[in-house]
């Protein structure tokens, strides 16, 4: 397998051009997110994923983490790894100053979790959760929950966890049978979570897990829900650690992918009870849970930019060495050959254009979040709760097209194992499953997102998109040919959602059966323009192709799916006793 | 995971609507091939797959096939049910009656391997080299060779192998150079093969390979090869084994699927020269080789109709099973949920067009080798030719996606190894590399089938398809709507066919770029084609309804590649060096 090395003018252009990383760095608050620092985090950043990360990616696959006597082992050389990355301040990057992070833009920090996620998506998949359970503490957690937990969390010294999954309850978290009991200023927490990332490991002396439960009293579904934070080793007020907690990871899944990922299940309570503590309100759990799902998702999506740039690095590097037959445009490797570099090149737009989703949807979040206008911080988060379902759906399918297609460049090679290539393909496929499949991504697209406001949202991007387009017209060849194929997709996506509104109204389940065509056909388009922009902006011509080549190979496919999204009478038609 | 059951129903309808074996038992020749032989063929290999092969396919993937001591142990219980299928004769049943086979159609045969290969895709593959093998010393043995290996590779008691590929000569066999010298009635193979599916095994006591080898007097690249046969023990004139050769099997691949398929490493002449038999003529090797092309092409596209079905399968059982939130329609299970529904649908429509447009060519190849007019021999074999790139490429491209989408069905359970849908997309992978790479198949189509005979043979189709479709005008707005797509598909292939043969001529790199966006729209129509014609023959409203999603959710997205395939400028001019 090849090496991995941070694309960093790919990611340069992209926080510049996408997210817009210059005016978010003028926002109050965002003052100290100087270019000068901007261009350090991403250089060390780089180094440190590429030099420590990065080959510890395959020794994690051939060595997944072990379960020994209640024990997980890490594969070899992650814990010192890690020990690294946390003495170097790098968990601490994505967290507000406030709590001891180091207050940089979200985009700025989407770079760099990108940069992780490329070098050893396993090993990210720690910092990541743990991210997710410090929002959800800073929302939610009472003051003392606060100072005992996030700044060890902050700094790395321990790790989140998040414990929502249940055998029965996986997208529908209102199934959760996990319980909760009242015992003084505690509870006592009984039940098994299973998929819990990292919720064993030897990275750090304790383990804050998160966990979804139901107290007797609760009502029924997900509003009985209530959150409890339960540390593997119950903290002294000092900040010390205590008693053993009354929890244990019982077994480790046997994965496709992300193989160094210990996926625990996890056993609560097997002597009584595991000590928990509530965080927010009694059956409020469900609503603390959104407070992270945006950025848990827009990370999600991240990662499949990222295993997408790794896949290609990987095809790349192969086509380049590999010689067979004497290509019909000169050169010596099969790069010369027409067939592979139209592939090369389709992985290459796709990851660009997922790039661009990701964090144009990083950088609207930082306004929404910023801005010192309140109308504009509300229109931005309109913009990012559109764009959240996209960029987890668009980003992580381009992720496993992008690495199929990086088996297919290597042949036969590309089957085998030890070549590398593989292990994307494996990796890539976790993605459009977990934190919220793909399907349910799109639902939300669908439901809370253009449903809820009558398409309100949508059709201000699709403003700003003709808009874009309009200013674009004959500037150049290139950019007509983009000009032309996105303006029509936009048409279409504008078609369908006033056919999937009104359909909505008469026969909501034939809407919902188009509702992962119509994000696909919104996120490729989408894709499109960011792309077109991002090459009206430059006179880099390898820049501009990759975006032509986009427009011209996979905008039209999507912009033909509108029979597809208005087909849901015949989807539902299906007699389900037939499959 | 869950059980295999042979999809008769659809197998038959497959059989009489695409492959016309009605028709086909009328042709000179096939006289033995009744409706009840046929259909007592059918139910029995139902049986032999459902109860014995497929209960092996996730042994083998969890116990590979390993080499020990030079000899490789293939998983438990594969010698034992190979027994059972050379005993049952199911070996012969893919062959002609004058060299021990049954003398069945290729369609009937084509049916059967079908459920081998959704039984147990591993398995399967020793029987189908086998019979590459056999075809190929049929074509071009000598009568002593004939008669000293065929019977016992037709009965199944010695199996054949080919040995192609090297580790710098894989699409390119002309870098071949393995060396063949002369010695008497013989010559001395010395040389390392890679990739040699069987190429030892336990199943039979002797193993007959097939090599290309390069003399030290043939020309340079591949008209320099000739073809060998190398038995692992030489056979005496009464059949008896003697001398045991020098090759051997040094080390197995560790691949990312089939892992019970042994892929060898195969070193020939370690100690002095593995005896050879020339097969054919000298330097004719490559030649030789045309002639099992087509047949194992066709048959590696129908491992990627038999792997979508058993995914189908697979998902579908875990989408019946499986209870997850109160679905929009009512149901309980997730195959209420529309999403859910649609995805099961893609998969099935998938299937049922890949083995449409499977057993369309095979009921081709039966009427090219059979009719009793030249002329439409002649026909049928242009069609075959023309097809042939499409069945392999089309219907292993539509595997993985359908695997793909199985693993998402089940979501996060996908992901998990025990629940068996994660090995159907590893296992599907090979299918797009094997055989000529997808690549090669859509240079295949679009240089041998397409610009040497200036698109003859492809109006030729077209113009039976549009004549199909005005033959339905009307009959129904389900087939009203397959019309209309189909129709649109048809132009855009017309149209992209007097493109390219233009472009061809000024700039065959350009056109070459275009190639696999070409045939996916070939491929994608004619399988549309294909479902509609099927659906019009019968008043099964699941088979119309299957066949109109087709038309709605894919054909659409195929007639809209024209950009892709003109875009062969834009791929080209992507600078190398930039990638």
């Amino acid at each position: 397998m090849t090496d991995y090395i941070a694309p960093l003018d790919d990611i340069r252009f992209a926080l510049s051009t996408f997210a817009g990383l210059d005016e978010i760095a003028t926002l109050p608050g965002y003052g100290q997110a100087t270019a000068d620092l901007a261009e350090a985090v991403l250089e060390e950043a780089a180094k440190l994923a590429a030099g420590v990360l990065a080959p510890l990616n395959v020794i994690g696959d051939r060595q997944p983490s072990v379960l020994e006597n209640g024990v997980v082992r890490t594969p070899p050389g992650f814990a010192e790894a890690y020990r690294q990355y946390a003495e170097g301040g790098w968990n601490g990057l994505p967290f507000a100053e406030e709590i001891g992070g180091q207050g940089l833009p979200l985009a700025l920090s989407t770079a760099v979790l990108e940069m992780w996620n490329s070098a050893n998506l396993s090993f990210a998949l720690c910092p990541l959760l743990n991210i997710g359970a410090v929002e959800l503490l800073e929302a939610h957690g009472s003051p003392e929950q606060k100072a005992l937990y996030i700044p060890k969390m902050v700094s790395g010294a321990w790790t989140g966890t998040m414990n929502l999954t249940e055998p029965q309850a996986g997208s529908d978290l209102g199934a959760i049978r996990t319980r909760a009991i009242r015992e003084g200023d505690c509870y006592r927490i009984t039940g098994q979570k299973i998929f819990i990332t990292y919720g064993e490991h030897d990275f750090t002396p304790n383990i804050i897990h998160l966990v979804l439960a139901r107290l007797p009293d609760g009502p029924a579904g997900s509003k009985g829900l209530s959150l409890f934070v339960v540390p593997k080793f119950l903290v002294n007020p000092d900040g010390s650690l205590g008693e053993r907690n009354d929890l244990r990871c019982v077994s480790l899944e046997h994965k496709l992918g992300i193989h160094a990922s210990p996926t625990c299940v996890m056993s609560y309570g097997d002597n009584g009870g595991a000590i928990g503590f509530l965080v927010g309100q009694e059956n409020r759990g469900i609503e603390c849970m959104f407070t992270m799902m945006n950025s848990a998702r827009l990370n999600v999506g991240l990662e499949g930019v990222a295993i997408a740039e790794r896949a290609y690095q990987q095809a790349r590097d192969f086509a380049r060495d590999r010689v067979q037959g004497r290509p019909a445009t000169g050169g010596a490797s099969i790069l010369y050959h027409p067939d592979v570099r139209r592939m090369l090149l389709h992985m290459r737009s796709l990851t660009e254009a997922a790039r661009a989703l990701a964090y144009f949807a990083a950088g609207t979040l930082d306004r929404a979040r910023h801005h010192e206008s309140s109308a504009e911080r509300q229109r931005q988060q309109r913009l990012a709760d559109l764009l959240t379902p996209m960029v987890k759906a668009w980003c992580t399918d381009a992720a496993v097209e992008v690495a199929s297609l990086g088996v297919q460049v290597h042949g036969g090679m590309g089957f085998i194992e030890e070549t590398g290539a593989a292990q994307h393909y494996r990796d890539a496929r976790i993605t459009p499953i977990y934190e919220g499949t793909n399907g349910i991504q799109a639902l939300d697209l669908l439901g809370r997102k253009l449903l809820r406001d009558e398409g309100a949202a949508a059709r201000e991007l699709l403003g700003a998109m003709r808009a874009n387009l309009a200013a674009i017209e004959n500037q150049s060849d290139d950019l007509q040919v983009m000009r032309v194929h996105l303006t029509e997709g936009i048409a279409k996506i504008e078609e369908t959602i006033a056919w999937l509104l009104d359909r909505a109204k008469s026969d909501l389940p034939q809407a919902l059966a188009g509702a992962t065509p119509f994000l696909e056909l919104f996120g490729t388009v989408a894709c499109g323009w960011l792309l077109a922009r991002g090459a009206a902006s430059t006179d880099d011509q390898s820049r501009v192709l990759t975006a032509r080549f986009f427009a011209e190979q996979v905008v039209p496919a999507a912009s033909a799916l509108g029979p597809a999204i208005k087909g849901g009478a015949t989807v539902m038609g299906f007699d389900p006793d037939r499959f």
